[in-house]
């Protein structure tokens, strides 16, 4: 199996001050195992040494056979949506604390990323979801979300009014803050703050997050991966649809948003002895007490 | 398919002041259809007429191709645990408000039933979950449920001490009043109440829901409804594993509690026109503004 | 006691259709009585017979010793903040379903307002918060607030971060959408919503409720009235403080939005026979049962 | 003001194995400053060297003018409950981890107990709560609270329903597993976990957390702390009153459980640099975060 990767493409956290160090030791490290490097523009410039091929970003999946990430789970996030089509696994390097996704810590990443290398890996297959926005007859924008499409207020004004269907079967009007759509990845991410509920990644689910919901019933709902999930805006001056919160579209009242799960996974490639809910216990502090 | 009952179960909640009448009305449905009444003693004793067979509770499932239910959710729940293992199907008739589970309504519930036999109707199947207490080598105790296990502490005492483990990864240490573990049709009940989410119906998950953490951070947390949950009671004078809030086992610390999906799920029949986020709305208030 | 109104302040919801009837029969009941009316210009406008004086919103105030307010709780909020400095007390009408604050039905308004013109009612005295925006040395922006006073993030990007003190005391480093500091009035609006408890009016306290924190243990916290509040905006591009959802200032990295309450509270006139929870039980449904 | 202390009650958490060693530090520190020394008969039998007056823990508050607590939080509460109505302030000396209330380190605590006694402290009053328990005509129970009282199911059963009123008027009839009544300074113990607002002990306010409420919109609400609170236990077999989760009386339907604050408060002398909200930090993990 470690026989698959040929060509990895490194991306980094541009404006982490630690970046080039761990660059130069994932390279030299690649390298001696007569591996070609491909990296984007902006990695490139902080690498020292430079590497085989420079790409723009939206060409690396097709060069790539494997993704190393270098920086946050944001960083891995953004890559993400780009590697799923091309079914580019991708490994994440933590250059801070241990992260939710990117769980190679920057210490010994070059070991770490070698054993990853001869195979000594977890393969994780995560669902992300696949958002679009439709006004009238056309289609406004879309784009795939590893963690969560979410429909929200703009900055002036109040709540927003959203209708909801899922499958076409009507669920609620809600008069919220927004809603999250979340993969299960997503739910430990702004839906956990949201008031949402864990979903693990093996459950084939989507989870609707009301964020500061009027009515105090309308709690988080989840539902089959396999759904299709349409948001109307009724009413909301300046209302966003975020990808990820990393990308967005502004919306007018009357817009669809359509949510559903993408047609290709994103693979994620863990060391061994990676475990899902160790994980969270140390994110969360699970294992730590108040009192 | 109408044509596939002939000998049908009737159960009542042998307390309530309208049951005779609905039974007669029921009864005379049944009879006019040429089918035959089977019931447990107590609802035989609130029945004006007696029915065709009158048996133990516990030997209705063998007898019957059908169970309609007359009372509440929990008097429906009941009935479930015992109709699941012969695959007996469930319609509930509501003889107060409309329950998440019960929802043909008693007025005009022979007209309604009797559509049902005429083959107007939704099934739908529930999945539940099956339970057991294990002391040392030994299983004290096993039992159905069709809402929740849920171990929670005694009336003495305060927060009980819980190690959690899923197909045996470790999830937890948890001190609380008490966990849920709910199949998606309990996530409307008890659970809801705890702070869990909506599971719908129909995916395949079970949701762990901690009543009143000590940790903050221990937010509900789903997973796929084919995982095996131990519940492991590490301290707690006068703890118990609750089937339902209906039967249960008293726990000494060092006992654990095994939860799974149980292999036969129950069936439901639902009038035409039933639809799960419709029920919910009208449930929850969903379609109601608080201002 | 009632000999006190001798010119009423009438202030309507300019666009609601139902404005003009109630405000016909209002303005009748009130000069039977011999008393001047004076409105806002709007609220002239959709009078079908003109008040005794008509003046700008901001004078009208100064003119009168009652305000009486014609359309939802927003239009109550907006006027109490003007009301408040000059001690002009309010009663609400409310055009639509009964608020928090406008306990007033529209049916029969005028026979209920001439009863509280005639000494029957109940006069409560409500804190409002009185907050400021400061940049380096300058005092930004200014204003009261009924309601709450929330910072909250732009439409752009994600979680901001604020630290937060009382009375100088540091509190802590929020990252999240935001943060709202409420009146016991603002408690059963916004802050609700977003996870805060109820304050009864009658306690001096302020509420600071988090809005989807990233630290789940980043809980509401109550402190006293004569507490001062102070955010500063750590990091968060676009974000804004915002005074009842109704007026706002653009925050830079640095600012300082400071709250207390307000030197002169608002008074309310309810009908007698009012009573706060039972007003709460009404709009919070709490006497009715989701099972 | 250090002159005031003359003999010091020091009581201990018996079963802990490092008591011994702390009283004997303690006991030497105290007696080199010419200070009486009196123990309970527990904490006596845990001291190396005998104090100079062992008498039971009840008349402990009749002989003393400063208590010094070694244990936890739920050591002090017992002792405080106690020295409150004499009047006697009370040191917390905390054998594990920082408490809420046990704020002197077991590393260091005679000199940090020699410098409050040099009048090095910060003191700080703590409403306390008083509660009964009425059966028809009787006062079947009263005591004291420093945390709280809560009235919960027994451990069979489900919900129990409870009618609220507070100074006469009605709250709501609320189902759920229980209502906790909170001091402020219980609001960071069971009152938290439960979903409760964090009330500074500065408030004086009374925190009702309705506990796994049956109406998803019974939510926490506070109230002045001359408020009196009445719990009519309306429906729940095996329903109790704890008191602080140490001492409880069971309830018949009828019973009604008054709670209102103390006459007296408690008094805790912390060491100088003491701070509420960096308490709070290092108890809630503020000041950290969680990616």
């Amino acid at each position: 199996m470690a026989a698959a990767f040929k060509t990895v493409a490194v991306v980094g956290k541009s404006d982490a001050a630690s970046l080039p160090i761990i660059l130069e030791e994932l390279c030299a490290m690649l390298r001696g195992r007569g591996l070609a490097v491909v990296m984007d523009p902006a990695t490139a410039r902080a690498a020292r040494n430079p590497p085989n091929h420079v790409v723009e970003m939206e060409a690396l999946p097709a060069r790539a056979d494997l993704a190393i990430i270098v920086g946050g789970d944001g960083t891995l996030i953004a890559s993400a949506r780009l590697m799923a089509e091309h079914g580019v696994p991708l490994v994440g390097v933590n250059l801070g604390r241990l992260g939710f996704l990117t769980d190679v810590p920057a210490e010994g990443a070059a070991a770490a990323i070698a054993a990853i290398l001869d195979g000594e890996y977890l393969p994780e297959q995560r669902m992300i979801l696949s958002g679009s926005v439709r006004r009238g007859e056309r289609t406004m924008f879309s784009a795939l979300a590893m963690n969560d499409v979410v429909v929200s207020r703009g900055a002036v004004g109040s709540m927003i009014e959203l209708a909801v269907t899922v499958d076409g079967e009507f669920i609620y009007t809600l008069r919220a803050d927004g809603l999250i759509v979340a993969s299960p990845t997503g739910t430990t991410a702004y839906a956990l703050s949201a008031g949402g509920p864990i979903l693990h990644p093996a459950l084939s689910a989507i989870a609707l997050v009301p964020i500061s919901p009027h009515t105090l019933s309308n709690r988080p709902v989840a539902i089959r991966s396999n759904s299709k999930v349409e948001i109307t805006l009724v009413r909301g001056e300046g209302a966003r649809a975020n990808f990820d919160v990393q990308v967005y579209q502004e919306l007018e009242a009357g817009d669809v948003v359509c949510v559903a799960s993408a047609a290709k996974p994103v693979t994620l490639l863990h060391p061994r002895g990676y475990r899902y809910f160790s994980m969270l216990r140390q994110k969360l502090r699970w294992t730590e007490r108040t009192a």
